[in-house]
């Protein structure tokens, strides 16, 4: 139930938002939504949406079962409406929309298109796409306003930069995913990273899950995404302008950000994360994704997972699996002989900074194949 | 009277906080205490403060007058301790602060210092300053850490950027401020503008008076200030972002910011104020300061202030100026004649942006010397 209705919502894929999460962070916002009473239901298909036979809805009948339903709303995506391009002989580019060049002229040099039905050129991948958004028809009609009128102004590229509110979460992305760099033949460095927005004492302080995108080779930042009760969309523009400028994860670590309590955290949410990327590429810091970990416990032969909580945090949060090990991070030193030395080792805290100081601990005593849970218990969706 | 308790802020100087921002934007900050109730008192230096006789506070005695007193909070300043380093004979810099190289090296190549004590370099004028932040000091932690078990980090340099809270107002500033970007050489060139920082109508839109400073010659970005109940800080930390990338006033309309009604406008205050810095430096747009225009109106022969706004905005609030013109914007083509010619005329609305397309108008129809309030009546502090 929520606000009095029961919601149920059928995503053909297996995760929401496929366009523009990645699996893990669709996963906690898709566990953020069933703790508020939503129905959500992946790989399923709509196949039929049936009456009454007076007018009005009864139900959807899915590839799977079929839902009582009084009211539905088709969110299936957006298509630009190019009828009229295509009458005028317009030349309508592979994502379906009016293809245009970077003065938003169209194949007739004397016609100008903009806005909800033009393509863009991606800023990352100098590709074209499809992101209809009042901002970017903002800036479109500027540029067809100057160069109608004798001027000379260019379309910006963009970034895919999507803001919403689901709730009382915030949500955020730009740049690429994960998945989407991949497609693009990028062999990525990922950083899950959750946290306070601002200082933890602080009244408004909310929890935001970011997760950052990088090629491993050149160390440019490729993409963010950023989900929770905190303060995500300011994060997002952060990350959009550094893109803009073709930043490395080892720009956002050094921005001089705006600190103080009621706002951010001294170490930002952000600089934590890109801090997250430079150890693993540099070889310090080695993750294991809440996926990758899954399929291991799956494994006749799984890892030792080592919780490295304090005593009460494990009281509030267990994780029920006969691999867990519980060693406090305190007393990992003096306990070294507890832990096996021919399985791979997985340690994780809350939100796996402690995870990632006992991997080095480990590391340091000779330990091979040691890692930690990327996210920590927070990003854990299972 | 804030919170059942009557204070008064003595300030020296003729504005509040004028080490962060410009006086305009404080006359801003002063407008919103004054109205909360806050005593403000400028141009006063406190010359002493005297006690009861038994150990209470009872009065502060400033150069003009005597205020009776029963808590006193000084503000006055930050400077470093630097006692043991000075008697461990490093070198002290300029700013009082000490001395480092970018690896924040001391004198003494064996001792490293950083944080609240040491100074660090200005990203865009390149000098030593000392801005004492947390958030710097857990940079500096991280270089200092590096460098001294091997590795190789360099302390990056700053902006400058600080945000806080005032009450209810949120407040931001990064780089140059307009006085001190005058006093590092550069001929600058100004925004003022006013508006929603998100969808106006969105439940929790607020204002946000926003002030962007960039170089005349090359159009590089120098710094913003942002003020109001409205989010300051996210305009704060894009502009960080971008100056630390060396960003244009062209590279700011650009950004592909995150845009949705919770959170943003389709066009960001900040693309608006890099446009008004962009029509301002390509000569379509004459802006005066509230500061010029209040200069002139006490000159003998003042200008003609011609108000552009409707009627029921009139009604709302007046400028009560003799010099005052009323022509609603959507009137000004036919009541060209009720204008002088040869006067000069300064436009202005609720914002100025009507006040700019007025310019616009009369600059079609011939007139010449016609520029517009910066600001608009919001901002304007009188």
């Amino acid at each position: 139930m929520c606000r009095g209705v029961h919601v149920t919502i059928v995503e053909m894929l297996d995760q929401l938002l496929p366009a523009l999460l990645d699996w893990e962070m669709a996963a906690f916002l898709e566990k953020y939504l069933r703790g508020k009473g939503l129905d959500i239901r992946l790989r399923q298909k709509v196949t039929r949406i049936e009456g009454d036979g007076n007018g009005t809805v009864a139900r959807v009948r899915t590839s799977s079962e079929t839902l009582e339903a009084q009211m539905v709303l088709l969110a299936i995506g957006v298509r630009p409406n190019v009828q009229l391009a295509k009458e005028a002989g317009l030349v309508i580019g592979l994502t379906g929309a009016i293809a245009v060049n970077d003065q938003l002229q169209t194949s007739d040099p004397d016609i100008y298109a903009g806005g909800d039905c033009v393509e863009c050129t991606h800023l990352l991948t100098g590709q074209k796409v499809f992101v209809p958004l009042g901002s970017t028809a903002n800036k479109h009609g500027h540029v067809i306003g100057d160069n109608v009128t004798g001027g000379h102004s260019l379309a910006p590229g963009i970034l895919g930069t999507t803001v919403f509110k689901v709730l009382d979460y915030n949500l955020g992305r730009t740049g690429l995913t994960e998945r989407q760099a991949r497609q693009c033949g990028y062999e990525v460095l990922t950083a899950l990273v959750p946290g306070p927005d601002r200082a933890h004492y602080y009244p408004t302080a909310a929890t935001l899950l970011l997760k950052l995108v990088a090629d491993a080779k050149s160390g440019r930042l490729l993409g963010a995404q950023a989900l929770g009760p905190g303060d995500a969309v300011k994060r997002i523009d952060v990350v959009a302008t550094a893109l803009t400028f073709g930043a490395t994860i080892d720009h956002l670590p050094d921005l001089d950000l705006g600190y103080a309590p009621p706002y951010s955290m001294a170490v930002d949410p952000l600089a934590h994360a890109a801090n997250v990327l430079r150890n693993k590429r540099d070889g310090l810091a080695r993750g294991v994704t809440p996926q990758e970990l899954k399929s291991m416990l799956e494994a006749s032969d799984g890892p030792v997972l080592l919780d490295v909580r304090t005593a009460a945090e494990r009281e509030q949060l267990q994780l029920r699996d006969p691999h867990v090990v519980w060693i406090p991070l305190g007393q990992l030193r003096k306990r070294l002989g507890e832990l096996p030395r021919d399985k791979p080792i997985i340690c994780f805290c809350k939100v796996s900074q402690r995870g990632y100081e006992a991997q080095r601990v480990l590391d340091g005593a000779g330990f091979t194949g040691v890692k930690f849970l990327d996210g920590g218990l927070v990003a854990w969706p299972y």
